[in-house]
């Protein structure tokens, strides 16, 4: 990460990588398929971490609820002690087009998985696509607020309070007139 | 598009689509770069057209309602006689990866220009992004749906239907309680 924040992801190659780290090139690529995977291998782990918070919420929970719980777990179990890794990671995938594009894969992928979630508890649909749609927006949108931030809040805060802003949001719209 | 359906995009070349058309090769290329684009040619203009709808609106509306208001109204212009073509292109999208990453690239650019022209109107954020977020994720589950029904909604009327069941799953949260 040091590495991709000094020269560019595009500029760094393998073996600088695994010197950095003390690694010779072969015990490197046991860890990572390639260099993206420094950056993404967590995706996996993830996605099953917040699946998993899903299936274990409780069956009084609205749809809703239960996503930004999940979200709002994992901020905490995930994310809290890491913010300046997330700050230059988010700089490093920012600058970088195949980067930004793997990166919206992956957030669709969470969506996907958190929208299967909600349908196996049997929540119907639309609404268990647009609660998982919703919780990743939210849960977008404060990730970026938290890692541009330096204040006190922690991640799960920062999406708890997102998710108030987004229920804010989509509740001033005026009644759609019935035919 | 015919072609894309019956043998998969990676199966098609341009020299076959250019016959189809009765185009020769090189007139195919003064209108599309490259074979992608006869499915995302069409997102420059869409995007234009998105845009001119949110900062014409009316200063009175709300950001969401400028949103839904935007989505509608393209959706009554762009698509409401294309369903047939809609459906196919979907098809042809969902069976290729490329394709996939490529429209997700698409819709978070038309976020990003959505989200730009609500703070181009005043909106702070994180309202202006969630309503953006907020917007294009119900357009997306709208249009899954507007495809795959046989029924007589207008995506224009799915898009509506959706942003108040949005608005009903955002709104099933107990308050987050302050510190």
């Amino acid at each position: 990460m040091d590495l991709y924040s000094e020269r560019g992801f595009e500029n760094t190659t393998v073996a600088e990588i695994a010197q950095r780290a003390g690694l010779a090139e072969r015990t490197f690529f046991r860890y990572f398929a390639d260099k993206r995977e420094v950056l993404f291998g967590g995706a996996g782990p993830l996605q099953e971490f917040l699946v998993r918070r899903v299936d274990d919420a409780p069956a009084s929970l609205s749809p809703m609820e239960v996503i930004v719980a999940a979200l709002a777990e994992t901020a905490t179990v995930v994310f809290d002690d890491r913010r300046e890794f997330a700050r230059r990671r988010q700089a490093v995938i920012a600058a970088n087009a195949e980067l930004r594009e793997r990166e919206l894969i992956k957030l669709a992928s969470l969506t996907a998985a958190l929208a299967d979630a909600l349908r196996r508890r049997g929540v119907g649909e639309p609404a268990a696509s647009l609660a998982a749609e919703a919780g990743m927006a939210v849960f977008k949108v404060a990730f970026e607020r938290w890692t541009a931030e330096r204040g006190g809040r922690t991640l799960a805060e920062v999406v708890r309070a997102s998710a108030d802003e987004l229920e804010a949001v989509t509740a001033t719209r005026r009644p759609t007139p019935r035919r």
